[in-house]
């Protein structure tokens, strides 16, 4: 399998390194994986008999770029982790839509393209009978779209309850544990480099939201937007409320939320009460989890996916190899 | 794509419910699934043209056989549902070697032959390219066998963990809610028909032996056997012990585990207490669940998979859809 590696920042450079460190596994499973290309913005390193993975920070051209991909035709899939766009999509809309457009598989963590047109994508995938991936988009190792594509095939899905953000669920863990208050929580996020300098996105929701528009629109077959959505953050919870909450022998999670009632889909991200019962009480630190209700095949609770680049990028390595394995995700 | 049901009890019967409960999902899919068999011990039904599945029971002629399949050679799939024998492994042993020799797809629900020679049948699963799946021998509908296959791809799994018989977990429930003793724990779950009328297999730990067996043997390439592993039952339990366990925030489990460390792989099933931040710590009642540990995609739990006949249809269901999909399973 040739492929070209769109985007070389932590993500890419981690999916490169895992190549190597998974050689053996590859190898087993009877794949050839043969990276032709690695681009970011600056430029890319191209050979068309396989790049030499081991030297190519210093090989990069400017002349080097996604359309010479186009141009060559010359890989059968597309890794793209270029940097995330929530407005525009671009440029990883323009690199999927042209890959899949030119018969090229696509696996991408790139979360903008599939917020705005994942229906449109994946109509172009089926169209040129190729497939496009996206299992790391909804919260990287967590196999939430494995989950909910593969694992339920045969069953209608009518709910979707996701502690889908690392981050949050780390500092409500942090008021929790150390009784501090949530300005101080963030900060300790921030100095262990687990919440961004700008923690918006994350605290206010934002991030939930994504992944769970993505879920709802995947699983449900859906054309939903963030402007469906009721979006509420962790921002205001006081250090009392979480006391009361401990109390009740309950945790505060930041839940995302889709219900399907005979049709009437709606969705919300907000924190709620779990009891010691619920399935995604246990979901602590940088764990994520998503929990379905779906008929027949009952209630199905999968909680994973620490984050971090290496795991992301074996979820997009785990696309690849189940592309390879000739599943049909795209119909 | 067309089938037979070959063992006609209560899987088998909701299996041909579930196809016409399911119709619209199967339609969507684009799958035509057309059933040229129904047989049971005592004879079958056969039409080259599908059968009228609501009508079925007084229909069934004593000279329809399994033989008359491979004689005809008319379908691409069967579902082996006879009766388990862990001893022999017949009838459903031949069953799925004879299919599989003749180039049909084989799901089953039946551990017997995959306890005693999974490796072999999936190698003419491979030489005749076709897929054997045995995603319900391993807790009905939970996706423990998708879990390892399908959403750790890419990943070596270090460890498997699993409480994965609804029985003993009833038990084990009724004793901690109730503070009865074993055996009024045991009659209560007889008399709900949770427990059988000789629960050896469930309650001396051999229904978990076998599905930790077969995860172990098919997730980690081995060829182990149920004297491979230590187990023991819940019998011996008392009251107190589960009045302690509650003292120490604790519940006890029926825990299969295996794990690898550098190739030694070492299984054993017994109760064990888990605390509170324990991914199977929720897992009650009838549900199930299993967690593995991966490099590099790290900790995947999955619970689910409540007992019963539909549940387990549904999950014959999944693989046949699967493989529909184009997924290789067997390789």
């Amino acid at each position: 399998m040739k492929i070209a590696v769109v985007g070389y920042g932590g993500v890419g450079a981690a999916f490169i390194k895992l190549l190597k460190d998974q050689k053996e596994y590859i190898n087993k499973e009877g794949i050839k994986i043969q990276v032709n290309y690695i681009l970011n913005s600056r430029g890319g390193v191209y050979n068309p008999h396989g790049i030499d993975c081991e030297d190519v920070v210093n090989s990069f051209e400017k002349d080097i770029t996604f359309n010479t991909i186009i141009k060559n035709k010359d890989v059968d899939l597309v890794v793209e982790v270029t940097p995330t766009n929530k407005e525009t999509g671009q440029p990883g809309m323009t690199h999927i839509a042209k890959a899949l457009e030119n018969g090229m598989h696509v696996v991408t963590a790139n979360k903008g393209p599939i917020l705005l047109n994942y229906k449109g994508l994946n109509e172009l995938a089926v169209k040129n009978n190729v497939e496009l991936c996206i299992g790391c988009t909804t919260g990287g190792a967590l196999p939430s779209i494995n989950g909910g594509i593969m694992d339920l095939a045969g069953s209608n899905i009518l709910s979707i309850e996701g502690v889908l953000n690392g981050t949050t669920n780390f500092i409500l863990n942090e008021m929790e544990a150390n009784g501090v208050d949530y300005s101080q929580a963030l900060k300790k996020a921030q100095e262990l480099g687990i919440a961004e300098t700008n923690p918006t996105l994350d605290v206010e929701g934002w991030d939930t939201a994504s992944k769970l528009l993505i879920l709802t629109n995947v699983l449900m077959n859906q054309e939903k937007t963030l402007k469906d959505m009721n979006v509420e953050g962790i921002t205001k919870i006081t250090p009392e409320e979480i006391k009361d909450c401990i109390g009740e022998n309950k945790k505060y999670k930041l839940v995302g939320k889709t219900t399907n009632e005979n049709g009437n889909v709606k969705m919300s991200v907000k924190l709620e009460k779990l009891s010691k019962d619920h399935p995604l009480y246990n979901v602590d630190g940088k764990n994520k989890g998503v929990r379905y209700t779906s008929d027949p095949l009952g209630d199905l609770t999968i909680i994973g996916g620490a984050s971090g680049v290496t795991p992301a990028a074996a979820s997009i390595l785990r696309d690849l190899i189940n592309i390879h394995r000739g599943y049909k995700f795209s119909r």
